[in-house]
């Protein structure tokens, strides 16, 4: 399969979606409305919503239908940002290249449009999905909040936040990653799975990709933070190195660290052994991952 | 009935319910935890939950079943409060007569607590509701999302920051108002209606009286403002004269505005009339509000 293609035309129905869930920008509170387009339609690869949609299509689900809640992992996404980004967090200017939000508007309107971005994000995320039962809905949703949340992705920013300045070892790290990155990355697959109507077999296999897939991520996300150009990654490279925060690299060294990505992708296509070509985007997604730091 | 003793047994029925439902102290990120629980269970009236209870009871609906719902209600309220506070924001230093989350703990530790309790109010809303719909509990969950964020609470607490230092005309104020804090009062009481099963005719009586609830506490916030003192309020006086900010007060004069917050108590009141006496409850808290200004 070409994936290239099937990423750029995943990454276009997204961004419509959006656009077309959006309130007009024109509607008040306008500068609000900005702020949030501002940094939701700011560029950025679509990954948590494109895995949304990729595991629906692995256990044979229909993928429009999921568009609106594929939405919503991407308003959380860019939500955990905003705020990351804020002066009393990482205090970063740049973003893909653009200035952040709190740069480009000011630290209330920052605040705010994060707020506004996940309260949005779970008003998508309960919107009716054509043939799948609203308490298994639900469940999901219970399951995506739990994942962003205090248990999850925010306990992981707190992590990393007391983790500045203080050598972490490689079991520690891996904590903060798991929650940080990996909790959301595997809810977005989680959920498609089940709201894509996977058996359970097949939904605890795409569960165990998605755990492996997020630790590949991260891995991969250190090495190029730590090789990688800023032109790629549209944000300043060695920013985690210059913070004095453990990474893979500081901690296993670079060719180590490829190691261990590589062994979690062989884990990740592993999981997906039992699934037909249907599961290539995802196959190919976690392959995508290795490539991107050579 | 005894309304205090109502309003006593109901609060502390949600603070029970919190500290059930509240992740443990002891579990990491600990800092979160405890930052969390300074602001959720330091205080305060508990007014949304307990609308809530005493909407579905007006009803005729069960209201232990509710109790989930009504603290995710709670925790909208406090996470707003927590954001509020930030020096970026009004920079307050005390709420409820304690220090504020960021004084007590730091700016990131706030801006993180507040995204948690926003999360996990979430998860608590998709909880299931023993004898409800899930289908029914989704829209519920929908409208929820929707009255707390950018068309409700979020956009409400943007208008008025945009608001500071500028004359606003009284229908400005209004606006602002029904959105800041009208929003998730109304939603609140909806909520109960509707997950206590009430008919149409009887949510939509409840839908008015929660939109004269709203303004009429807006309306009796700024008379205490005015002329309450620092210790009923739990913080200072006088606060919103300070900051050139609008309020009905400096629109209408004191005397006019407790004209104005009679004439929506009796609105809302009107509202109850084809209640029996399970309203009750509903109809001493609309005439609290008028009764704490004298």
């Amino acid at each position: 399969m070409d994936l290239s293609r099937y990423l750029e035309e995943r990454r276009l129905l997204v961004e419509q979606a959006l656009e077309d869930l959006l309130p007009p920008v024109q509607r008040p509170p306008q500068r609000l409305n900005a702020a949030i387009r501002h940094s939701l339609m700011g560029g950025g690869k679509r990954l948590r919503p494109i895995l949304v949609l990729a595991a629906a299509e692995a256990v044979g689900g229909q993928t429009s239908p999921l568009l609106p809640f594929a939405c919503a992992m991407e308003c959380i996404h860019t939500y955990s940002l905003i705020h990351d980004d804020l002066p009393a967090m990482d205090d970063d200017d740049l973003r893909r290249g653009r200035p952040t939000c709190h740069k480009a508007f000011d630290e209330a309107t920052a605040i705010l449009a994060g707020d506004a971005l996940l309260t949005f994000a779970f008003e998508l995320a309960v919107r009716p999905v054509a043939g799948v039962d609203p308490a298994i809905q639900m469940t999901v949703v219970a399951q995506l909040a739990s994942d962003a949340g205090i248990h999850g992705m925010v306990g992981g920013q707190m992590m990393d936040m007391e983790a500045e300045n203080r050598l972490l070892s490689l079991p520690e790290l891996q904590n903060v990653h798991i929650h940080k990155t990996g909790a959301l990355i595997r809810s977005a697959i989680l959920a498609g799975a089940r709201l894509g109507g996977g058996s359970p077999e097949g939904t605890r296999a795409l569960k165990r990709y998605g755990e492996a897939f997020g630790l590949a991520f991260q891995i991969t996300d250190d090495i190029l933070d730590e090789v990688g150009d800023s032109l790629v990654m549209g944000k300043t490279a060695g920013n985690d190195r210059k913070r004095n925060k453990a990474s893979y690299c500081s901690l296993l060294g670079v060719a180590q660290a490829r190691e261990e990505a590589a062994s979690m992708v062989r884990e990740a296509l592993e999981a997906l052994a039992p699934f037909s070509s249907a599961a290539d985007p995802l196959r190919g997604l976690v392959r995508m991952l290795l490539d991107r730091t050579h």
